[in-house]
């Protein structure tokens, strides 16, 4: 199949067109033995307890520095999987194309979700691709849906948070959020900023590894630091999040392009860091292991757990004050993942 | 949260507007004891064979005559399982939402897949909304991925047909796509057609207790009647299908408005028909297995696998002509499903 073609609406007829986009494009990137035949559905078998989470992606640009759609596609939803203390096996994937999108531009993401599934060690094994007429779309939108299996018994959750616990970030933030607004509005501020997205798995086994002194992990994806640390304590009614704001890891470029933008890093997206809390006396091992990991290599405390302010994230500032650090509101940037 | 209003892009930012729909819109809805505290995944257990399956629904226009596209969203993907013989389970559900889509509009189309949820006796378990400014999406994109589990060991396949088995229908076709296509058009002809939108587990589960005398079966969606008949033999080399035009249940409406618009009725989509290869001597007991159940209360044989034309469908006219039904071409009816 041609691919210095664009996609037409035929493809999505589930005729002629529709098998020879799948059988001349997608498969020969992405079949294996699992993907099946043609089929409406795929199998397979994983003992015990089996984790799934789903998640669309609609980035814009679907190009950008550091990854693409299909790089977050993959790493996106194998971390939502990482962070509940799932090992990624299976993937599936669903396309949305726009009438005219670029036939090689979608080899290309379709080869970027190969390299990231072989990275992850997780299969593709189930896919639907539709069109959309154009000006009914945004180019491409992909959603994959993934499948884990348990590490062990032990649940995470934020309702195993205690008192005097510590709060981690395995990395510096704010990259992911700004290199897609670069790349899309041209800024030239942000323009050496890559997308930091990355398989969190090893970080999240690592940190497993802690048993019940590790409470609860979570990426900072879209709302940034400031969403996960607030979901963290939201319905919590006896403990509070107090963490020290110039413990928090910001790229020199970062906090300059927020500066000039007027954004906060804590409330900018990544797709490469993590925020977990763990018993007061494993965060040491806790960050000697995130930092064993090339990803996790810049990990640090950033706060503690505290009983001061239940139900809330207090950020204490450099000079020594404090304030709320609330849920993201109004919009920051959209379609950054 | 206020029904009245429009979706906006901070609904999608991960912030304090994302939280507010999801806690006031999306789960008084579908929020069950499965459904994750707004965790990044949840878990389920299945032993044996789990059987996953991915759709995503791009109807247009969302609500038409018989459904929307809700009920779509999980009729259509549980069928997918249905006919590889699973029992559905679980969904995941993930919207795309474009900036202005009514509320009214989500919250009714989420009161649909929540009935069509609870009559297939599946839960929704996990879901990811995303917003995408206007103009760069359709309304409302829906992606369903489902989950079930297997009825038995028996396999069904292609690979499992011979010459000498016989080809069922369990309906009347050609509804859907019309009824579509009136609702999107404002076409008078069609205007007193409903979807057939329709569960078919009830169907596959009889079909399947036939054991290994049930070699196939196949929900005639996208591509219609024609693209499952050639499906079932694209990659024979010994078999093909001989059908008979005259035994194809093909309502009056249908015909009248399939002639006016220049249209097969073979080759346009249906969202509650399957078509089962089975052995010849199972066939009359397929027939009334299927006829004791609501949906298939006009099943009949089609047509017999033989060996003269292989790899082909074969149709039989009236006036006692033959002709290829080939996989079909060019574009009949976009965004159908």
């Amino acid at each position: 199949m041609s691919t210095s073609g664009r996609i037409t609406l035929e493809h999505g007829s589930g005729g002629a067109l529709s098998r020879q986009l799948t059988e001349q494009l997608i498969y020969p990137i992405l079949k294996s033995e699992a993907y099946g035949e043609l089929a409406d559905a795929t199998s397979f078998e994983i003992p015990g307890r089996v984790y799934i989470t789903t998640d669309t992606y609609v980035v814009d640009p679907p190009f950008f520095p550091g990854g693409d759609i299909g790089t977050l596609g993959v790493f996106g939803t194998c971390n939502d999987l990482a962070v509940c203390g799932a090992r990624p096996r299976y993937l599936t994937m669903g396309l949305v194309l726009e009438e005219g999108f670029p036939t090689s531009d979608l080899k290309r993401v379709l080869e970027s979700v190969r390299r990231a599934a072989d990275r992850s060690r997780v299969r593709v094994i189930s896919g639907d691709t539709k069109v959309v007429p154009s000006g009914k779309g945004g180019g491409i939108f992909m959603n994959t849906t993934g499948v884990g299996e348990a590490l062990g018994p032990h649940l995470l959750s934020v309702k195993n948070i205690k008192s005097g616990d510590k709060v981690l970030i395995s990395g510096p933030i704010g990259s992911h959020g700004l290199a897609i607004l670069a790349a899309r509005e041209g800024l030239k501020i942000a323009a050496s900023l890559r997308s930091d997205c990355a398989p969190l798995f090893p970080l999240c086994e690592a940190l497993y590894s802690l048993g019940k002194d590790l409470r609860f992990m979570r990426d900072a994806t879209r709302g940034g630091a400031a969403a996960v640390l607030n979901e963290a304590v939201a319905n919590n009614s006896e403990c509070g999040l107090e963490i020290l704001e110039t413990a928090i890891p910001v790229p020199g470029t970062v906090a300059a392009a927020s500066d000039l933008l007027g954004l906060n890093p804590m409330e900018i997206a990544n797709e490469g860091v993590l925020i977990a809390v763990v018993a007061p006396t494993a965060a040491d091992k806790a960050i000697s292991l995130l930092r064993s990991l090339d990803t996790g290599r810049e990990a640090r405390q950033i706060g503690a757990v505290a009983g001061r302010y239940p139900g809330k994230v207090i950020l204490e500032t450099a000079v020594g004050g404090r304030r709320i650090l609330d849920l993201p509101r109004g919009l920051l940037l959209p379609r950054i993942c």
